[in-house]
């Protein structure tokens, strides 16, 4: 490691945050975005612009355990440091979890091997207030083990152009590959957790509001490989609230 | 029971709410109080203006698990419908999670035998930003057993004037009984409960800030029976932050 100028760190840094208040990850201009925050935070430390990737661009509302965020500084600060002087600066809403150099070749998005996603419902008459942010409250009456059978049918590689969004910003192939969908009841909450090599916009609370239907037995669960088939947006149920999603963890390894 | 517009049926609602955005539980005008919304939700219920007690007057930013509220309506709806309709207008932030009818001579706080409240303290490095809200975040050092030690030295019928807050709102005698003030390690925090007859303005608040002065080093678990002696607010330390205290419970029965 030299001390010139022209050295710069790449940083691979991993990121906790509350949604609600924040336009979703993406940087816009005049908008509270959480890619935003840390663009101006790194700036501050940086005394220059820096540029910040995301692994996955959360929507408004949506929530993350553990995003990914890679960037490069030619400020020579220890890690332990930067995480320190980045959560100084950042709102509460946002925390640097933890921070490493990462190795010339890192992007947070284009090596990302995997994704966890969470979604959580609220199944109880009343939800507490301090999980209002963090939840989809739905009391009403849901025929749960029919959703737990659905849930299964998104497994594979697949083409989920029935889940994207329309006018979402993919371009190319609506294929990807989803390693395992689980629905399951955890005491007041149905907790859907989705792993997949990438998602196209919206498809988690696309998923989620297909569940939702097969609960109130619109149609069966076999219904899934139907809706999968059509590739057309109006097959599938609609998006569910932005609130019960979590970004839950990247992986970097096959299988990790 | 009477259809006659004369009876009046008396409430005793549990009350749940996250006090971020709320300028405490008393009603003031243009600001978002829980008194304030319980009486306009109730006066909307009504169709006049109610009138509504609570047991516990939590300031700005305070929380509450267990709060109670009393109040009488002429409207004969039964209480699992009057609690629907509540949470149906209040906003997500307050809950209602109980509601029974009490006897003619209930009333919220006068009623009262004894109320429970704890205060929460993160010590964590990071504070994750769910809890931001919901916890005192401390991640410096603490001599924790000094701490714990301390706390005991709050029990007793005593005159806590040098916990209560300057031009607060009691008149009359400073003293309360304390049944127990107990803190503890809960993992990545550090809990005070007490449980007490009654409680001053800030008085909770400034038992916690004067456990972190003992915590700090600046005086010794013994100085908390000097600091009552002396029955001057300048005797004990700083009033901690609003977001760490919850009222967990209110008790209607001796023992309770």
């Amino acid at each position: 490691m030299t001390s010139s100028k022209e050295t710069r760190h790449l940083w691979k840094a991993t990121i906790a945050y509350d949604g609600t208040d924040f336009h979703g990850w993406q940087i816009q201009p005049d908008r509270a975005t959480i890619q935003g925050r840390l663009k101006s935070v790194l700036a501050e430390i940086e005394g220059g612009p820096v540029d910040v990737q995301g692994a996955g661009r959360t929507d408004a509302g949506v929530h993350a355990l553990g995003q990914v965020a890679s960037f490069a500084l030619r400020n020579p600060i220890p890690g332990a440091n930067l995480r320190k002087a980045m959560n100084r600066l950042l709102p509460g809403a946002i925390r640097i979890t933890g921070i490493e150099e990462a190795s010339g070749d890192f992007h947070a998005r284009h090596s990302a091997k995997a994704k966890l996603y969470e979604y959580r419902l609220w199944r109880e008459d009343v939800c507490p207030p301090f999980l209002a942010r963090y939840v989809c409250h739905y009391p009403y009456p849901l025929d749960e083990e029919a959703m737990i059978e659905a849930a299964a049918g998104f497994e594979g590689t697949r083409d989920f152009l029935s889940l994207a969004a329309a006018g979402g910003p993919e371009q190319g192939s609506s294929v990807r590959t989803i390693f395992s969908s689980v629905l399951s009841r955890e005491e007041q909450q149905l907790v859907y957790r989705v792993r997949g090599s990438g998602f196209l916009y919206h498809m988690v609370r696309n998923i989620v509001g297909t569940l939702l239907e097969v609960g109130r037995g619109r149609y069966p669960p076999s219904e899934v490989a139907k809706i999968l088939a059509a590739r057309a947006r109006s097959a599938a149920g609609p998006t569910a609230p932005a609130r019960g999603l979590f970004l839950v963890r990247v992986n970097y390894e096959n299988g990790g």
